[in-house]
């Protein structure tokens, strides 16, 4: 038996004509671009952080994606470059596209997805509806905010954060000196975002794919439940949306996308009001957890779409499989860990629903798997998947 | 930028606790297991034959499956194996069961699928139907059989035959020379296996998944059409089928998967004849391209059901996601060899298509790839697959 080096030039000799995409990060967004990828016979290629990494059969190397000649050096491999998220730095993107390469989505579409005070600075030029905001550079003016807003608001760090990190309710205007702090000696931006606090019914989100060629594809809105600030399930699509609610939202998803310049994959996470009208939350520009039912429910999921449209292929239909899908994330898993000891019982009381695990030790809070069922019925696919994703939590 | 050797522990650290299972053979079988496997939290691993398979994402190891030790060192690191093809030699497997080992199917099953000969003897001592045969040593028996049959009977060599390679229709006793001549100098056992020609009026395929705890789920009937002895195109489910064929088809490939004690996915080939009835052509204990539909046409695909099956978890839900599928090969493909050109046109025209590429270089004849188109109406969904695989034509 001999063992291999899979960087190797040998290994890949039978892809040698193939369409190679390079994704950075090893997070579980590359993970679920290797089946589509292996699908279509595209030659998927991830640069990881470190071993073991939950894209790790994809892997080619491992390296700092804070570093532009390790990311150079991966990128010259591939006809395009993408991203499992949006953390790669300017200066190694603008290196990048100096060198040539296809870099999609592009610096300038990344830079609003990296800096949550750009994002709503442009979504606000645009005259796009946002909530109200403002950019805050010390209690004082975060005190103004607050009481033209009635005395509490949303304050948010305007990079780094996720599922809920670096995003804080307030009601005084001491309550974010740690982050005022924090802003002269990190790279997170000279100002925090203040937002109005908004009174939503419920979240929605919407998806799109485009391609440089300039085609634009959207997904089924999706109505979306967070729990502690992190995506718990999704229902697509969102009950009772279907026309003004739907059309007003592919409407805004398509006009981001496009004045954006987004390639690949954009979801829009948005705020549905008490007064009906549609807000942006926040953007990403790549697959995102809103998405994940597409694996199951649609003809073309948010992975291939995403492959095909930094690629500038033709995009996939995104109807639906089913009149309707629920998506439950796993979030934790077993405290024993042993996530294996839980596949009987699951697969056997729903031999219906698709599983996925993302290759992730549980641990407390973190997104290891999620569970999809399709259905005519709403009620029925939401518990179905509910009590699926449960035999998996501790 | 870490180059790094996919068979160092370290990459795997994060799936210490993943069920695994490992793959003999690097072929597209194995390569259609790995989306599954990705997506269910699975470690795959394959030993394939050489660098540069279709598998060759999920290889960790290459190496010749005739030789007990390099098979017995890969199985060593898994909990299960199982095959891309049903090639491995029965000292080997023999080997594997001694060394405790759990190998589904098991060396029993496969000895049946190994031989045609010992296939036919199985399924005629079970009673099932199957056409009229004889084992045949030399062409003295060879012409009493055609005697018997009207003159015109078909020569199979009971091993090593695939793709209508080793497959002959005779008209008379000294056209099978050739054969008996090698019958003595290789392994392809000590005789010939000849059978009546059906006249049959089309072909089908049954496929079933079955777990070693018992647990037996098939698939809808498909019916299926043959090129030059290779599969060209299926359609599930096989129009006109419901109720007494598909209950007999069902009936038989449960019977034999119990009987023969098969574990994984059987797919048995089928003739319906003139007269109405069922006789077994074929048996294949792996996933087969009868049932590549499944992928995008069935709640759980064959290659899924195989993994669950051979890791004795419940069996998927094998219900299709719309009336009826049509699955058509790409056979050779573009003569320039560059499949990568043909994807902007295909994709575009047919954007509801899935299309399946293997990682396989075009050559005359091969099966590079397939297309499968669902929907409502049989004849629209076989017209656009044929069109969409009809792009990557030469």
């Amino acid at each position: 038996m001999t063992r291999w080096d899979r960087s190797r030039s040998s290994w890949r000799e039978h892809t040698d004509m193939a369409l190679r995409v390079g994704v950075i990060g090893g997070g579980q967004l590359a993970r679920m671009m290797v089946p589509p990828a292996v699908e279509l016979g595209l030659d998927i290629r991830v640069l990881a952080e470190q071993p073991g990494m939950a894209a790790s059969i994809a892997a080619t190397a491992t390296g700092d994606y804070h570093d532009a000649a390790t990311v150079l050096a991966f990128a010259r491999e591939v006809d395009v470059v993408t991203f499992d998220h949006e953390h790669v730095p300017q200066d190694v993107l603008a290196a990048l596209v100096d060198a040539g390469v296809a870099v999609r989505p592009g610096p300038a579409a990344l830079a609003v997805a990296q800096d949550k005070i750009v994002m709503r600075t442009r979504l606000s030029s645009l005259g796009l509806p946002v909530p109200d905001w403002a950019a805050v550079h010390d209690a004082a003016e975060l005190g103004a905010f607050l009481d033209a807003h009635g005395g509490r608001a949303v304050v948010k760090t305007a990079r780094g954060g996720y599922d809920g990190k670096g995003v804080r309710v307030v009601t005084a205007s001491d309550q974010a000196d740690d982050w005022f702090t924090a802003l002269a000696e990190t790279a997170s931006g000279d100002a925090l975002l203040v937002e109005e606090l908004v009174a939503f019914t419920r979240e929605l989100a919407q998806s799109v794919a485009r391609r440089p060629s300039g085609e634009v594809v959207p997904w089924p809105l999706v109505e979306t439940v967070q729990r502690n600030g992190v995506c718990a399930e999704v229902i697509a699509p969102a009950p009772g949306s279907a026309g003004r609610i739907a059309d007003t939202t592919g409407d805004i998803a398509v006009r981001i996308a496009e004045e954006l310049d987004v390639t690949g994959v954009l979801a829009v996470e948005l705020f549905e009001t008490d007064d009906e009208r549609i807000l942006i939350n926040e953007l990403a520009m790549r697959p995102h957890n809103t998405g994940h039912w597409s694996i199951d429910g649609a003809t073309t999921s948010q992975f291939e779409q995403h492959l095909r449209a930094v690629l500038d292929l033709p995009l996939g239909a995104p109807g639906m499989h089913a009149p309707t899908a629920a998506m439950v994330n796993v979030l934790g898993g077993p405290a024993d860990g042993d996530l294996a000891s839980r596949y009987p019982a699951a697969l056997a009381e729903f031999p219906e629903a698709k599983y996925h695990f993302y290759g992730k030790a549980p641990r407390p809070g973190r997104k290891i798997g999620h569970v999809t069922v399709t259905g005519d019925d709403v009620d029925d696919v939401v518990f179905r998947a509910r009590a699926a994703a449960a035999h998996f939590d501790d």
